[in-house]
């Protein structure tokens, strides 16, 4: 019966042993997180020069980010085909790094008949607070859950010129007429456009532009640092496309003869296509 | 025939600009990929005395690589089922980063019948030069442009002694009677053993341990920066299985610090855990 005890103790022992061998576990994995933090804090300080430099650089490249945006593949799929008409227009983009989070996104679009130039600047933000949802009827528990814990982008609408032409479906003039047989459908299809992507605030889930955290996010963690990879593979593909049929793209051949860069040069160096590629 | 001539003329300065930007913009590519290298060399910098740190928590806990190793299904795609009986042993693991690239991965194994307890190194260091590879016929010219250009994992051979079970497959036995009808056959079982990885060199592909540097990258990004989570992971299989299958082993259901580890104090989880092997 004693003996029972004794070893009731000892295992108890090594429980304790073994809760506070946990404990300090968990406690390694939060300042593991906390490096996390840092490190990218460190990164975001370091790149951000070197991006401003880069910005600069990409306003003397004609249809840059056309190129790099009209061959995402991703991209492609948070936007109506019949938006590229005018996500062709974006000259240039910018983002800036808020924290290890938040950041600003700003499209510089060049004017076209109909539609004005224009700069846009969105701001996505982190936040934890499920409360702020104003629809999370289409959301699961789990969902709610991980929002919570995690954190889901958010972000003030801003305004945004709409092209003339999509008068019909632009939501801020159908809202003037909501009697309209066609309101809704209209509506909806505004909704989906890249422009509506503006008024999304991240809030309101299944009511405003779909998965606009998704699209900020490809910008923020795939389209804006990789843009120089997506920019050559872009262009190999449309010189790819070029060789393979060559009468289907023409009017593309003034900006760069296929960005091939040793045919582009005109100077015999073996360039800088090989130092990038990747 | 003169104003084709400055239309021409026109082009080609536009051209010799976007030549320019075009080559600034390399520039760039090779800044971010240096600050890439700065930052995981910092990463490497704060993150080794935490892993440190760890390191000398985890060889309190009883059982943690077992259990780590056992549920990680990636890590069970590389070696046979029957390897988890020495698997298991593995005491604790050590990763030591010497680089951006190049690491030293540490098993300590405890013994058990006809095996010894031991602690084996070894290092894993990337190479660009490719004429080292001795069989390259099983490679195409893209995965050997490719090893060329980023580099592939190679490491020296070391020793471990080899599970006394494992007689007829171990190759530095079989090699001292290549006569034997079961030769091959044995050879190629024994290759594919955890134990032959420690003989992977990288540079006899097809004739040595298979996708050894696979199993390294694997150890290297995943297993061990991760081993928290995945240990937490396996924890709640095991109990999730637990509750479903019956109340076989119904010890205390003492959850410690929000980790679910109802069954960890208990020496003879034996059934549990072999349940989760794949």
């Amino acid at each position: 019966m004693s003996e029972q005890l004794t070893e009731e103790q000892i295992l108890s022992e090594e429980n304790l042993q073994l809760s506070k061998a946990l404990r300090d576990l968990s406690d390694i994995e939060e300042k593991l997180e906390k490096i996390d933090e840092q490190v990218n804090s460190y990164r975001i300080k370091i790149t951000t020069p070197v991006y401003d430099e880069r910005y600069e650089i990409i306003s003397k490249i004609p249809h840059f980010w056309k190129t790099v945006l009209q061959v995402h593949s991703d991209f492609a799929d948070y936007i109506p085909v019949s938006n590229f008409k005018y996500v062709d227009l974006i000259k240039n983009i910018k983002m800036t790094m808020l924290n290890n989070t938040d950041f600003i996104l700003r499209f510089e679009f060049l004017g076209s008949e109909g539609f004005p130039e224009q700069s846009v600047e969105k701001t996505f933000k982190l936040c934890k607070d499920i409360t702020k949802l104003k629809y999370t009827n289409k959301l699961t528990d789990d969902e709610l859950l991980d929002m919570s814990e995690f954190g889901f982008l958010t972000s003030e609408p801003v305004d945004i010129i709409w092209p003339k032409e999509y008068d019909s479906i632009n939501p801020d003039i159908l809202l003037s007429n909501t009697k309209d047989d066609k309101f809704k459908k209209n509506y909806r299809q505004g909704m989906k456009t890249f422009f509506a992507w503006f008024s999304w605030t991240g809030l309101k889930h299944g009511k405003e532009f779909p998965n606009g955290d998704g699209l900020a996010s490809l910008f923020m963690e795939d389209i804006y640092p990789h843009c120089l990879k997506h920019y050559i593979e872009a262009k190999r593909d449309i010189d790819d496309e070029k060789g393979a049929s060559d009468s289907e793209i023409e009017d593309d051949e003034d900006d760069i003869e296929g960005f091939n860069m040793s045919s582009l040069t005109n100077e015999n160096d073996e360039p800088a296509t090989k130092k990038m590629k990747k």
